[in-house]
């Protein structure tokens, strides 16, 4: 049984038609008209006329960053595309005869990786999304984790630091000033400022100007000194978020997505370290495992239609919607 | 359809018989003999006895402080009691043929508040129980999140403060050190000590060699300034954890129960202060309401009884143990 999962991006939009497996059948990039939600409309109903030529499909999920209500039909807000209580579920429906359901971007990577990859043998698992910023999905009972009006799982505004240093969202001292790849290059910059280990670093600033992740990247791959100096600092930040995410969730599994994650163990050594150090009453209880994400680059399309597919073929009366 | 609910508290064991919509039929107490794990697995066999005499009862379900196993039967570790992975269902189900299940105290007195109390018209509430320290209970998409190892909802151990006041879970600037009645107490000795709206307080400890939680209930009623100096530092940390937890866990509810929620809107007004100033993405999203607990005293034994009901009366298939 297959279903069509949509992922609106900043700069581009994916649509796939994915099997009940979770296998990517047919897949579709187009760039994003960030600045008409009429022309969004018209790319993602295009997708979805092209995806199901021919095939019996039951549903589309479409994966959107920003807040989207409890009954999966509303975005709140959008970062990237100048939505405002868009009622995108209806716009749809206008145009195309399937159940349709919207999902958190976030949400959809961590449904995917929860079902088909890194934590499909677990049913706790708590997802970090170490991108430019940090994006979150909890799954607890074998269900995402969605909240009172839709917006859990936030987990790049749990608060780090008291009056820390202040967060795009309006508050200060959030995950995503500590843990995100962006936080990573500061990093790397105060470490390169600082000389001694950080020259390697300071050189590669001087050569393009300013100092790129993929540079930053490049450094790590060689083990560089200042550039795994940096990383063991947003690894231990990260530690102190789960060992805070572990009193409130207690997942049997953290997943790392996002690009940063790339860097494996280099990557989850440090969080382990510093999880283990900060977790309250260590010895007590059991403790989660810490692992990559496996579906780095299908993980919003292939989630969001999967959990469109669940939300066509389950009885209404078993739903919150 | 009755079932039999058990509190095990650090001094008192609370018995009572419970109907389905969570009234209290029957009630019984004894204290506890906490240094004899057998004497209290006795006490527990006996209530049970003496409670479905002539009734038809389902199940009986057992609430203690400390660490449950996801299966309900198996308790890591409980404070109170010298227990350390204690097969305490087992144990029960030897001399009693019920269906038994085990839960968290705290979780148990949330579910009584989610069921028949304070949160009984949503489906996602977060709990926070304000005693000597502080306890955490959430609700999510009407069920109770347990988390993957039985040890989720341990909200007193959500981090506020890096390397902040030592903790008795043996981590550092936990929230049970800034928003529990202890710290309430230390607040207020703290304003006694610095004069000036303190002198009251101060007179108070003097008088009685001590400041008692009972006196300054009395100061707090009283609307003495420098009680209320205190528990607005109270409030400010406690809805500085709630913008966390909403980030986490989105609730529609925060419910505040234990001890130190009889204060009622002088609490709830300092932390719905803190909370908006604290919120990530503020005005992007709807907001929680905050209110105290309504079960004060029979929410531990209605909650477990509850749980106990459910988890008898459930399919098999449907539940994860």
């Amino acid at each position: 049984m297959h279903s069509i999962g949509i992922d609106i991006g900043g700069t581009k939009i994916a649509g796939a038609l994915v099997s009940d497996s979770g296998e990517v059948l047919v897949e579709l990039r187009q760039p994003t008209p960030a600045d008409s939600p009429l022309a969004i409309t018209d790319v993602v109903v295009g997708m979805v006329e092209q995806l199901r030529v021919g095939r019996e499909v039951v549903a589309v999920g479409v994966a959107a960053a920003g807040f989207i209500d409890a009954s999966q039909s509303t975005v709140y807000y959008a970062p990237n595309i100048s939505w405002r209580h868009e009622p995108f579920r209806d716009r749809l429906r206008e145009r195309i005869d399937l159940d349709i359901t919207i999902d958190n971007d976030a949400n959809a990577a961590g449904w995917a990786e929860f079902r088909f990859g890194a934590a499909r043998h677990t049913h706790d698992m708590t997802m970090l999304t170490i991108g430019t910023g940090v994006g979150g999905a909890i799954v607890t009972g074998n269900g995402l984790l969605r909240g009172g009006f839709g917006t859990a799982g936030e987990l790049g505004h749990l608060r780090l630091v008291p009056d820390g240093l202040p967060c795009g969202c309006g508050a200060r001292g959030c995950l995503e000033q500590y843990g995100s790849g962006r936080a990573l290059l500061r990093m790397a910059n105060d470490v390169a400022d600082a000389g001694g280990i950080g020259r390697p670093l300071a050189l590669e600033r001087e050569r393009s100007g300013t100092l790129t992740g993929d540079a930053l990247a490049r450094l790590l791959t060689d083990h560089d000194a200042g550039a795994l100096h940096a990383l063991r600092e947003l690894g231990g930040w990260l530690g102190q978020a789960c060992a805070s995410l572990s009193a409130v969730l207690d997942p049997q599994i953290f997943v790392f997505g996002g690009g940063v994650s790339i860097a494996g163990d280099l990557l989850l050594d440090p969080i382990r370290e510093s999880y283990a150090a900060h977790l309250p009453a260590r010895g007590y209880h059991p403790e989660p495992t810490f692992v990559v994400a496996e579906l780095v680059n299908n993980a919003g399309v292939v989630g969001a239609a999967d959990l469109a597919r669940i939300h066509a073929t389950t009885d209404n009366s078993e739903r919150l919607s």
